[in-house]
């Protein structure tokens, strides 16, 4: 009774998006949501993700004694900016293990490593200069190659931040005559450094806010949270300076309990990605920008690039 | 010693932003940052809020038994839409009190009021039609009263989601050649609503994520979190479809004490926020758009206008 009531009144106030789900009859005089065109992609739209690709971090159970995993895509090749062998290196030799999540910032960033304790690094790490944020285009000074094919019609080109920027093998780049970058949007994944250098990538950040786009090109991005950023978008937020946990506030710093490469992650399923090439990619840009259903009335006709996350999942079975 | 450790590692590995509070030596060979701007600004471009468009609300103290306030502007004229007055009509009667916040969905929304209970409404709430969802030009036809003015050349005029956008009287607008509406920034708070109407402004939420702006025009926006954004962001997210707490979660439901207008409140603050019509706000967007210290070597030459907030302050003394 009481969850029947709970129903009807969901039908009632369904509130923000996704009513296609709570009126399936509705659907048909509508242009398919976004959620309907991931769910219709065939398999072959789909693309794998390497599990060596991934970096699983277990945190400390929260107060209910819940598990907290944390998944990680790094970024593949041609992405894959210098920092991230730095990672795995840290990542085998179990470096992580014992630090923990340090500083929250509201609408920023969560950020962990081992800031607050003497923990020496291992030897191998190389620093890459700052030269280094930047990735030639693939083809000398195409910047055809970035410049939105089908994306042009949902206006990504008109971004703020970059000469053009476009999805191209399941991220988010930005680019102009010259260069390639990583863009700094939600859930993305950092490297924490100070002036003196760019940082080796044993204190990471994630995304936790609105895009924090004027980092592009000043810090080094290495990956994407794709599961559990809720276990850190909803840690609390820190007292000190720049969300950072102060001292008498040190048990909100929470025990990172191990970070491991995919292969090495126990009990770790399998992860794909929409083809950011694929026909139903560019359906579900183009209907992300152009919203309308019962809901929606009113399509905005563009949408900016972190407005329209690459769809990834779980692989069946 | 171990403060002083944290101090030293704090100047090596300052993470992101806000070097130049850590390096006030290096402050004189870049321009002032964005903080710096705000700080700077003379008492004049400081404006008061009125208190009657605060609404404040109190929620159950956390586990630590740590009070939860939540501070909010509620839109004044020429911006506030019709569902504010029935906003007013909920609070004076202390309708929200007993109430609870029942949605949490991770990079998007928080909702509350009293989804999941019986809880009737009281008379004389006005049901604004859709149309209400714009404004008129304060002259009509007359979009370049909204075109950007010092913003141009920040380059917030290149938005996705509307024909112009800038800010005016404090706020984040957009227009076209007939209309105005507010936009859906991080922490504005807006109507909950089904299918059937407009809604009545009796189950708010406030936006936790990457600006969702395709609900510009599609949903009725009353006010923005001014002060306690972090006791609604930092919630746990809600497992159910749409981040709603489930019957087996139902004690994440965070209760609601008390919501006041800004005079029934008690110990409240004064607030204030910089004029956007200001030298000192053009000099922050600008810089904010071209962010140049010791730890941005690159500016990005741009912003889009949610990356822009106003800022906020409580009125010492």
């Amino acid at each position: 009774m009481r969850s029947r009531r709970w129903q009807s009144k969901m039908k009632r106030l369904v509130p923000l998006a996704a009513l296609a789900l709570a009126l399936p009859a509705l659907a048909a005089d509508y242009p398919p949501t976004p959620a309907e065109i991931v769910a219709a992609a065939p398999a072959a739209e789909w693309t794998a993700i390497d599990p060596a690709d991934l970096l699983v971090m277990d945190l400390a159970p929260d107060r209910d004694g819940n598990a907290r995993r944390v998944v990680i895509q790094l970024m593949p090749a041609p992405f894959s900016l210098g920092w991230v062998e730095n990672i795995r290196k840290l990542a085998k030799v179990q470096w992580w293990d014992g630090t923990a999540i340090y500083r929250v910032q509201d609408n920023y960033v969560v950020q962990w490593g081992a800031l607050a304790e003497e923990k020496v690094l291992p030897n191998g790490l190389n620093i890459s200069p700052e030269a280094a944020y930047l990735l030639p285009l693939p083809e000398a000074s195409e910047i055809g190659w970035l410049l939105p094919h089908g994306d042009a019609e949902i206006g990504l080109a008109r971004d703020h931040y970059a000469f053009a920027v476009a999805f191209r093998g399941g991220w988010p780049i930005g680019g102009d005559n010259g260069n390639l970058w990583p863009l700094h949007c939600y859930g993305m994944v950092g490297v924490a450094r100070g002036i003196e250098n760019t940082g080796t990538g044993a204190d990471l950040y994630a995304v936790i806010g609105h895009a924090p786009r004027q980092l592009d090109r000043n810090i080094a991005l290495v990956g994407r949270v794709i599961e559990g950023i809720e276990h850190l978008s909803s840690l609390p937020r820190g007292k000190g300076e720049l969300g950072f946990y102060e001292d008498d506030e040190a048990e909100k710093r929470v025990p990172i309990l191990s970070v491991r490469l995919g292969p090495e992650a126990s009990g770790l399923p399998g992860f794909e990605y929409l083809s950011t090439d694929s026909a139903s990619f560019a359906a579900y840009a183009h209907a992300r920008a152009n919203r309308q259903d019962a809901f929606y009335k009113v399509p905005a006709g563009g949408a900016d690039i972190c407005n329209v996350p690459v769809p990834i999942r779980r692989i069946a079975g």
